[in-house]
């Protein structure tokens, strides 16, 4: 029997990617606008570029963007990239409604609820915060603040040690396959896809370790399994 | 005959320490609210202190008071005062309008106006966009940009460069005695003082080097003055 739920954040309670390419385009917008030399998609695409090439936490992709197209760093032009970048992304923090209907279901059954995500302490409690959505959380456990990262069990097992729950009753559930679904799986949790699906590789891989693993097509599809 | 004016931003143009106070104080007041274990009164006096060991640049002021208090870094009481902090400074972000109208009456008559800061190039610059003044600046250096700090002679010099104007026909306008007054004295700049007064020890070595600086009330008085 199930008694504890663990969720990954970004991308599986709260569209971190969707509200990131957002802001990411009204900062370009603003950028071209105050003299970046290149049209919007030419920019959000080579901003996209660097993204993927510095990771999320890197704190000049603006400033990269600008050398390439401009071929100095204009501070005018970073400055007002990241102001509207900050000013969309805050605009927009909102939770999806099947999170926090999923969050107030599960604390009304019962459940322990854990957060295990990769990522920055004060970065991901900055989202928890602003989404107001951290007091459905019996424990956050932030990469950064444990020194381990998801899929190492041991991020996993420091989870469950602090809710005092084991394996054999838990789930996690997250969007990413690599780090959420086999970091789980690696510990005897049982495990839960969202917001993506299961390669025909990845299911090579599952039965190959023995490994099942089950795909929501919404949050909300919890209520029926728990 | 003066021909270009250089300002000093942080307490020069904008009350930087008067905001900043105010921000801190909301962020203190969030913080006890959220169970850090003080009064207000006492975070905001521990937390100044640690702004005032750490540098205004130090990005941990709040782990370091919540550490200081609760014997841990809650991330739940930090990430509240880092928001209120922001919150609260954005705000307030307002120029003083006697800086808006100094620079308007300055370009109206043709001088030429520089700025020169001490601090993080993207730092200044989101303040400067913020406030929606840096199209009155026909330049602006910052030290990180430029790699030298005031009282350095050669953050003067390249600000003056840069707008391709001499010592004898400039004047630095700024709030710090050593920092912008004997730095622009020392480049032989005309140099005037606000927001500050002159004490008998500045002026004991002011007379020592033959050297003489305006105090300003208001930086109205410019007008009075160019």
């Amino acid at each position: 029997m199930i008694k504890s739920v663990f969720f990954d954040m970004d991308d599986t309670i709260y569209d971190t990617s969707g509200f990131a390419a957002i802001a990411r385009r009204a900062a370009v917008k603003s950028m071209v606008h105050n003299g970046l030399k290149c049209d919007e998609d030419t920019g959000y695409e080579h901003l996209m570029e660097i993204v993927k090439e510095k990771g999320s936490n890197y704190d000049k992709h603006f400033n990269l963007l600008t050398k390439e197209f401009n071929g100095e760093e204009d501070p005018l032009i970073i400055v007002n990239g990241i102001i509207t970048y900050h000013n969309t992304k805050f605009a927009m923090l909102k939770l999806e409604p099947e999170s926090f209907s999923i969050l107030l279901y599960l604390k009304s059954k019962g459940y322990k609820v854990g957060l295990i995500t990769n990522g920055k302490e004060v970065k991901q409690w900055e989202k928890l915060v602003r989404l107001g959505v951290y007091p459905f959380f019996d424990d956050v456990v932030t990469s950064e603040r444990v020194g381990v990262e998801k899929p190492d069990p041991q991020i996993f097992k420091i989870a469950m040690g602090r809710l005092n729950v084991s394996a054999g009753t838990s789930v996690m559930v997250g969007n990413n396959f690599d780090v959420d679904i086999m970091g789980a799986c690696n510990c005897g949790m049982r495990s839960m896809l969202i917001n993506s699906e299961i390669t025909p590789e990845q299911q090579e891989l599952l039965d190959e370790k023995g490994y099942s693993v089950e795909v929501l097509d919404s949050l909300i599809d919890l209520m029926k399994i728990l």
